[in-house]
């Protein structure tokens, strides 16, 4: 297909398309003629993966151009590039360098390790996790991490069922694109259902004037 | 206690103090002589909250005012005074006017209606999970609702008990405190674990070269 098509077929602007040819996110066309170039449905997918990084994940440039590289990368295995993919997810995650926080992150990482999971050194999950057992000590929450075993109990078999969604023997990009999307709009759902649960509890006990 | 010792007791700068006490966000201390007033408990408590929202919540002034100002509202339940609060805190939530969302806001509407939960009609968490529900259905993922039915039936319990844990004939202050910070510590939590285990399940399935 012309670059007009694959515009059309993504939803992506011609401009859009050609900024990201330019700067090798998607790679270059069969050249057919002189200024023509054809695409095929690898572009597609790298298209709607592109958008998926920014768009719903919100991902700038430059770590979507990493996230592109892991998933080209054939040396990697799927989860090595899905790996990148979660660490771009989370570099939102602070590095929050008060003391509580370092003693938190410790004994999150012997919490994990005590779970026997398999999980990068540098996940920023880690320091999520830290972070919130810090701040809910500092306002005297008790047992968070008693609490995340509880929702590990709870969402590990579906946890189990999203990754088994994926399609394993199919294309780099759509692995991709399944499991940030997949990620995120869980997540999404995941929390919006809790706060409104917590909002309908609240009104239940505390409605009363 | 002297504003030094308030100061010191809640670990709010003095200046920062002096400054909430100008913007009316902590009521004036009781006058003692030229210059100098006396503070008790509940202005360490307020400043307790004022913290919350703004280090935890990560809330502008304006929405602290309007969350303080409930929590001053005799008038108001204390459920009220939390749905401000919860309200605060999805402000994040963006609205969107592609027509697939509205669709997908109508039918979080009758979702919620089903489930007879008594929600405030400008939630913004409605919002969220109609986002999350169309991003969902553009990528082609299937049952979002559905898969929010499960979340809802994992998390019905842990939701009332967190509810529960609230005191429920103490400070205003304090009450919207612990809906706060135990809102968003647990929710960091929650979604820390379930990605420490999306990885973990991915290193399993597709950690093979």
């Amino acid at each position: 297909m012309r670059i007009a098509e694959l515009s059309e077929r993504s939803g992506v602007a011609r401009a859009t398309v050609k900024f990201y040819l330019r700067e090798g996110l998607l790679p270059p066309g069969t050249p057919v003629a002189r200024n023509q170039a054809e695409y095929d449905e690898r572009h597609l997918a790298r298209l709607r993966l592109i958008r998926a990084l920014v768009d719903v994940g919100g991902l700038s440039l430059a770590a979507v151009r990493g996230v592109v590289a892991a998933a080209d990368d054939g040396a990697l295995s799927a989860h090595e590039a899905f790996a990148v993919a979660y660490r771009a997810l989370g570099a939102g995650a602070t590095a929050d360098t008060a003391e509580d926080v370092a003693e938190a992150r410790r004994e999150v990482d012997a919490w994990i390790e005590r779970r026997g999971w398999t999980i990068d050194p540098d996940a920023p999950m880690r320091t999520a996790l830290a972070t919130a057992l810090a701040t809910s000590r500092r306002f005297g929450f008790p047992g968070l991490l008693d609490a995340a075993d509880g929702f590990a109990a709870l969402l590990g078999p579906i946890a189990a069922s999203e990754v088994a969604f994926v399609e394993p023997g199919g294309p780099r990009d759509r692995m991709v694109e399944q499991v940030v999307v997949g990620t995120l709009v869980y997540e999404q759902a995941l929390l919006a259902t809790r706060r409104l649960l917590l909002e309908h509890e609240s009104a239940q006990r505390f409605g009363a004037p």
